[in-house]
């Protein structure tokens, strides 16, 4: 694709498709620069720090159109890969940056629509076994309203079974 | 943001990176006439129809770079918004188009990575109640490899409750 | 079964298992007057009360041999009742004895074996809906070891559906 | 507890109360030469033996009285304890009986009450690792309904990790 292809592909978008556009053309650029996946810059994932009074990690993202489904709430998908990336970065954070992980297994309560703002996830580290981390993460918005509860098994691939 | 702001933008684009933005316009001009949300869009979501002998509604996806995690392997939050999606679909396609319903709750187990090509999501439908609907899915890859198992339970918002 | 042919069967039993049918025996007597059922006896079951602090319903189970699998631990699927049952219970506490529900869901993460002593069920309401309650309950042993941590999901059935 | 305290305490059974009892003697004395758990012997748990056009191990349990809940159906825990248990017996009949095993984390749908009768449970192998095996079990009544269908992950202890 030569950027004039794009340049004509471009040329029939409405003001609010260029701004959208514009969103992911951000988003793929900060991925030059982060370690992010492209999906979780497209979510404005941010580390917000260690809350130590509650012995959480808070991570936060922003809820914008195109991360909605057709009836215009945030998409179940994206709520579940936002609790998974929270998830995998408290792991980042907690365990250093040499300790790989996959997930196992995730489940998600989800108990009211993600309408607009940021979102807030606050994880819990419940287990911190060998090679078994159990998270908790509740994730909420601006109003303070629970979103969603989950509830995740990590495996560390780092522990080296023979 | 106008055309020419997006233009000027664009300039410093690699080919990959022009690349990518051609599959998000893609995906963004197909939400125009789809009743998909552009996050379907850009996995190319598609129904591959009713397999009456497995009594399963299948629907595929593709894995592309913009969907992948840092490591290289599709993302497991779009794992799971393949599922969230196909299951979605599904209730749609079974009990028809004004039946709306939300996910209460989500299990994924990840079996295998995703790696490449098309994924195939088949869903059943285990549990049809009044107000319940449960649901199973199983996703593979092309070589016939399970990645994922899935289990959730629906809502019907439309069954009013006074 | 008459008594008389009850006591032959008990005649070759040893001082241990004497024991045990003693304890089967109070527990079946206990259902004479209690609403819960034997299985629920057999575990000691007890309500503690309602910690306004951490808006969390308090319930405790004793292990016993008679509830530990092959390996001398607490079976699995004991924890699983444990935790089903206090979470009936709490329904019972906070919305009122004339509150019907079923339990449509339940995922129970095991972090650490149970061995001995009484084990403390605290389950907190993570939501409150017309139809649907979501409930999350932490096991803790007495040297306040997290042994399992579970998410549920229960349906009201006397919300009448039409 | 000597013999005659136990017979003293059994004086003022009722028949129904006495059938119970012979029941409970009768668990407890298959556990002298059983591998099973008292619980699993209270179930009547059996195996069923491989399924081989399913690739399903079979399992099945009896419902009685001494098992169900205030409801006068069977204890939810107890389906989650005939999942768990026919999960492990699986692992012991496909993967010999020197490899420990220990469960991570168990989700169950309830997806039918379970009145009377034998259930039969259907256990699947979906992942078979070096450490982590994943099951999905069915359970079904003498009428074929669907009572309940399971996931878990289990992990393998006999692999050391260093």
């Amino acid at each position: 694709m030569t950027l004039e292809g794009l340049y004509k592909e471009l040329a029939d978008l409405n003001e609010t498709e260029a701004q959208t556009i514009h969103k992911l053309v951000q988003a793929l650029k900060r991925t030059r620069v982060s370690p992010l996946a492209y999906i979780e810059e497209l979510m404005n994932f941010q580390p917000v720090g260690y809350n130590e009074k509650k012995d959480v990690y808070v991570h936060r993202m922003l809820i914008t159109d195109e991360l909605k489904n057709r009836f215009k709430i945030l998409h179940g998908g994206i709520t579940a890969t936002f609790i998974d990336t929270a998830m995998g970065a408290t792991v980042f954070q907690a365990l250093g940056p040499d300790v790989k992980v996959v997930t196992l297994e995730l489940t998600v309560n989800f108990l009211a629509p993600g309408v607009d703002g940021w979102l807030t996830a606050e994880t819990k580290i419940v287990k911190r076994g060998k090679t078994i981390i159990v998270m908790e993460t509740k994730v909420t918005d601006e109003r303070e309203k629970l979103i969603a509860s989950a509830s995740s098994t990590f495996f560390r691939l780092d522990q080296e079974v023979r």
